[in-house]
């Protein structure tokens, strides 16, 4: 990656982890400033777990889980240590989501309004219930080592297509999340009334869109790709990198992290290329 | 393009234009049969053009006009005339956007209800002039004989982006659009009753997410994509084909729709590749 390409890339994620950051100070202030703070009590406090939990984890975690490949100093970390920091951050967005649904159902259980009976509510489960599909498909085929290679790049595009897919998802459903709070939740001033809640809540929609887009932009970049793991061990060993090359879904045979100016020798001293230091 | 390989793009195709149509039937079915028609009277049955002509427009004839490279039977015809059934069909979807647009703030306007209140307004409308930027920068950069290669070339990633984002963003805000006219459309029963209305036009919701899914698939598979022009052209005079160019950024030079079977002394002694009708 020459030097513009980086900055550009720098400029890109320094822009999506500032705009992630403010939706997520957006909707903090929303719930602590505007609404009836944070508890878990089944009434509104409890609901507001439901929208900081579901930014937090849906949009911004899984954001960064999609884009993590494309951090140039990660690129001389073994693809494996960079599978699981992957597979971990989504875990956690995971974790995030199951939480926040918990929440809702738990208010609309104790203040009998029905479930499941809004498009937001629809799209959003059918969202996690991909997710949960989309970890555990992920986990068996690409961390289990016994999966045949072939089978990796057979399934490769159906699992980047529904990653972004599911992302696009959440970032749609929490537009529909936020009209329909705003809508419910005014009602002196209304919403049409456009009090400063509202000016406020939709300001933070327009920072998801943007968060999404710059995350989507970032991941489809091709000249930002991790490149693949036979590049890098040859770059790692001063040896020139064929740049033609970007299967991309090579099994890994790099130590954790190395430096990619190291020469072999420095590295077959240390015994580090030997003595892999694989996860697995 | 292979065998196989057709019968999954055309199984594709044939999947988005029925989900397409069944979302267009939807949309009529909503307001025609659960709400007040269609008129242009200022009241209900006039703000019902919106969803009727985003729907048709922004959603489906946006996401055909994007994928009308990709139909193999078209690869015989010139690029050039591609082109311009691009930019027609997005030109009709403008329109259409545009209609719907004066319809509802003519309805908001006729009803004293303020407009650019709701996260679903400032999102769509800023997809809209979106848009229309697009669409000029499109023309100037791709139908302007006089534009460079160069410049073509480097434009070509961030119209495509755009492109996707805009239509992504226009799924997103039909719906937040469903969201909200559910929620002020249904008094008694509520949303929440889940009367038949309801549950029929959160159905419609999930046709419109089902329909951009498959565009955005149809659209992003690389072996699907229309040949370059020089693969093309070699293909049209029974040479072989060099698969790796896929610069698809070459000025046509083929006439409008020739055989990519007949051989080019055929076509020579047509006179169709001397005078080869482009439509410039």
């Amino acid at each position: 990656m020459g030097m513009e390409n980086f900055k550009q890339f720098l400029a890109a994620l320094v822009t999506a982890v500032s705009v992630g950051f403010l939706s997520i100070f957006f909707v903090l202030r929303w719930v602590l400033y505007f609404k009836e703070g944070l508890a878990w009590d089944g009434g509104l406090a409890e609901f507001n777990w439901h929208p900081v939990l579901t930014v937090t984890g849906f949009i911004f975690l899984q954001g960064i889980a999609i884009v993590v490949y494309r951090l140039p100093w990660t690129w001389k970390c073994s693809k494996l240590m960079m599978k699981f920091i992957h597979a971990g951050l989504h875990m956690l967005a995971f974790i995030f989501v199951v939480i926040s649904l918990v929440a809702v159902f738990d208010f609309h259980n104790s203040q009998n309004i029905p479930n499941m009976y809004s498009l937001h509510s629809w799209v959003g489960l059918s969202a996690v219930i991909q997710y949960t599909v989309q970890l555990v498909l992920g986990v068996c085929i690409y961390l289990i080592p016994l999966t045949p290679t072939y089978m990796r790049a057979a399934f490769m595009p159906l699992h980047v297509y529904s990653g972004l897919f599911i992302f696009a998802t959440a970032v749609a459903t929490a537009l529909m999340g936020i009209t329909e709070k705003l809508i419910f939740g005014l009602k002196d001033p209304k919403y049409k009334d456009s009090p400063p809640e509202a000016t406020f809540v939709n300001v933070l929609g327009v920072l998801i869109v943007f968060f999404g887009a710059i995350i989507i932009w970032i991941v489809t970049r091709s000249s930002w790709k991790r490149p693949s793991e036979s590049v890098l061990l040859s770059l790692s060993t001063n040896r020139e990198g064929s740049d033609g090359t970007r299967a991309g879904i090579s099994l890994s045979q790099q130590p954790d992290c190395v430096d990619p100016e190291g020469s072999r020798e420095a590295r077959r001293r240390s015994g580090k290329l030997e003595d892999s230091g694989q996860v697995n």
